[in-house]
């Protein structure tokens, strides 16, 4: 016999659990569908060399390849021929990748169906792909090996005019509100807006920007002396004046959006001219005043200058989305512009602007808080039918096929037992109503509801059963 | 430059194509769960001994291994020392399998979930899982490595009453119906039932009865005389009286719910005696009964002697459905019931029922057989806003929030352009409504919508714009 076990790294729900899970997916792509995005799906593997052709380093290292039994055998006898051949088992064991290889993010993949369905698709092509995603990272807790990446894209041919950017804001906001797990803020900077200050100071090489950006990054885990002794020390060699400047700039949290637009202002006033810094400044300008007019209230989105993401990926905006009574779960929503998605495949070029949530470690961290309890518990059925008697079985398998025609889901036991441990299946499965046919209903052409939630019940007639329970569901639990 | 190639052997669609197939799984899980079915979803891998334990021949031929980067130089670099040990290059090529494999079937999984999770969960265990599954194979038209497998499955713990194998048609019933792919028939039979008559027919031994079995299963491809010479022929050596038997048994089809009854007698009165035979016919008439009982009309299920379902896994109820008019497809819905589900992990006995559609497969097949039309080319779009001038930008955000936060998905076009070509690009996208706002009626705020399907347009009030679009949406288009 062998122990049933999950290979580590990855999460597998109990069904309960499982479906708070598929609530907040549905959640997600209700949201993505309401601003007009388009499913698409890629195969869970790639080719390994369409794969790997941006990456490098830690993603390289990290994945995972596919191959079957016979490529599996065959690579091994080939590989014992080779080494026979050369005599030399260090050197031999170099052989070249597997065929296939799993995905380790949306956007690779994304970039290859761009390009290769590229003159079947309509520009801008607005998809939204939510899918499962890999990486053989060290396990620990809460690092997945496998996790869901639930990613929206629009996808320019040539251009892509900035107020797309405005888009991604508006979708963050419809979901989270929906999610209902909390207030929350969408932090907005701007990589130009970025390169642009430290252009200014005179940091203008890519290379120092980079490090000086990764030291800025550490802010809030080794505070501001470090920082100061860090920057202004050897390898930096920046002046005390010009580290404050830093620290000041990066702190900068708009409170309004009157507010975030002043700060621009004063941005832009303190400028030595820097046309990336302008470019930057306009385009956010651009980007807060159509959030607005798209209707996100102004306690919801702020301007945030320390906001980077750490990719290279990114060209102008950028967001992270925070949970304001949560903060140490990091951002739970990010994203941003990129000039050119998929140069790796085809000369025409492709800007874009994206955000994604990584579900699977979103849920955990909100289990881990304890923010999920209201949403767990409660079932996807919403109606129990029980066995009163081997009798009236017929008559309950009706009754089930009546609410279930009503659109109602509904669970029915067949094995029947004493309907008090029927209850009490029902309750710990966390189905609300329970719908009882005894012989007193049978003969009056009635049905009672127990509602276990609020402890109530009353007798309908079955004409009017599923308009009673419709009502009763519709009505949230206060 | 990389050439961006899908792999081979995988169903990879489109947009308009995915929102087709996304309504087909939608529909299929809202089916599982309106009987009150959990969802469960378990990782793309399983470790190779857990998935491995009960497979060998094909299936192992066919299963797909994953190692991670740092995985596969370790076990070439461990396979070369072997080899430098051993001198020997044959041997030292027969290294063990990597740690993981993809899952090739929901079944396997579902027995290790159902294994490790024996003490959280609820018996009877009713999930459903929709997934991707992944098979080596030789690529071939409508054959895929990678597809999906729709499952639904009802777990007892020691023992489960045949009364769950009625449910199977009955959800079959409810999710053909609403996939609205044309008329369908759900064929029956039973494992028992088919021992039983082979018994009688003095044919005992099972491996001689699964032989004969198979030569049964070409009847449609190479007819009676075929089978009437290999029967009586050397290797199975059967007299033409039972031969002859076995010709009148496999072609028996009921026609109707009393016809079904009385097929069941016919055999029954027929019988010298097998016991198998006899609790077959029981179990049948039960599953027939409760069938009609959950109001499943009589037309749209009959009994089929022939079928057998390939696998040996099968012990009592089969099930495959076909579509009437479409017979060449094949069955589109199978499964059966199952003595113990997880023998290889459990000393439980965890007897089964379920059924299982493979949806990638299907929806290729009426894709070829163009019985999609009618459901692709309808966007998840529901109304398109157009951009009437930048100086009614700030209004149409607006009225594109307003839509949304009635429910209804909208999308906007941010870089504008000819009024004609955006209703030209809402025409081809399969949106169905337009919204208007132009000076006219930003200054009588109001809203013209187009409807693009009826070719019909009226104008109403903003504040009733969402109660008159989402009338329009309820009804259907003739």
């Amino acid at each position: 016999m062998i122990t049933p076990r999950t290979p580590s790294g990855v999460l597998e729900l109990l069904p309960q659990d499982q479906v708070a899970f598929q609530r907040m997916l549905d959640a997600i792509r209700a949201g993505y569908e309401r601003f007009g995005f388009l499913p698409i799906e890629t195969p869970v593997f790639e080719r390994s060399d369409v794969l790997l052709t941006k990456t490098g380093g830690e993603t390289e290292r990290q994945v995972y390849f596919v191959q079957s039994t016979g490529a599996l055998e065959k690579a091994n006898e080939a590989a014992a021929a080779a080494r026979q051949e050369s005599g030399d088992g260090e050197d031999a064991a170099e052989t070249a990748y597997p065929e296939l290889a799993l995905r380790f993010d949306l956007t690779v993949p994304l970039a290859r169906y761009v390009a290769e369905h590229e003159h079947q698709l309509t520009f801008p092509f607005r998809r939204y792909q939510m899918q499962r995603v890999y990486r053989g990272e060290r396990p620990q807790r809460g690092r997945f090996r496998e996790f869901y990446q639930c990613d929206v894209d629009i996808i320019g041919k040539d251009q892509l005019s900035v107020r797309h950017d405005a888009e991604c804001p508006a979708i963050i906001h419809g979901i989270f509100t929906d999610l209902a797990i909390g207030p929350f803020t969408i932090q907005i900077n701007n990589r130009k807006l970025l390169r642009g200050f430290y252009e200014d100071l005179g940091i203008t090489d890519s290379e120092q920007q980079a490090a000086v950006l990764r030291e800025v990054d550490k802010l809030d885990k080794r505070g501001e002396d470090y920082l100061r002794t860090t920057l202004t020390g050897e390898g930096f060699g920046l002046s005390s004046e010009v580290v404050e400047q830093i620290l000041t700039f990066v702190q900068v949290r708009s409170t309004g959006h009157e507010d975030a637009l002043s700060r621009l202002t004063e941005v832009e006033t303190g400028s030595r001219g820097s046309a990336s810094l302008t470019e930057g400044i306009a385009e956010l300008r651009e980007v807060l005043t159509l959030v607005r007019a798209m209707g996100v209230p102004e306690t919801d989105y702020r301007l945030n200058f320390s906001i980077a993401r750490g990719l290279d990926y990114y060209t102008g905006t950028v967001y992270e989305t925070v949970l304001d009574d949560h903060p140490e779960i990091g951002s739970i929503c990010s994203g941003g512009r990129y000039d050119n998605l998929a140069g790796q495949y085809t000369k025409s070029r492709l800007p874009g602007v994206g955000i994604s949530i990584g579900l699977s470690r979103l849920f955990w961290q909100l289990r881990e808080a304890g923010l999920l309890e209201a949403s767990t518990g409660e079932s996807t059925v919403q109606v129990l039918v029980p066995q009163m008697s081997e009798e009236l079985l017929d008559a309950q398998l009706a009754l089930a096929a009546q609410l279930r025609a009503g659109g109602i889901r509904t669970e029915t036991m067949l094995d029947g037992g004493k309907l008090g441990k029927q209850l009490r299946y029902a309750d710990r499965a966390g189905i609300r109503f329970v719908a009882l046919l005894g012989e007193q209903e049978a003969a009056d052409g009635t049905v009672t509801i127990k509602d276990l939630r609020r402890q109530d019940q009353f007798t309908v007639p079955r004409a009017e059963l599923v308009s009673a329970l419709r009502v009763e569901l519709a009505q949230p639990l206060v």
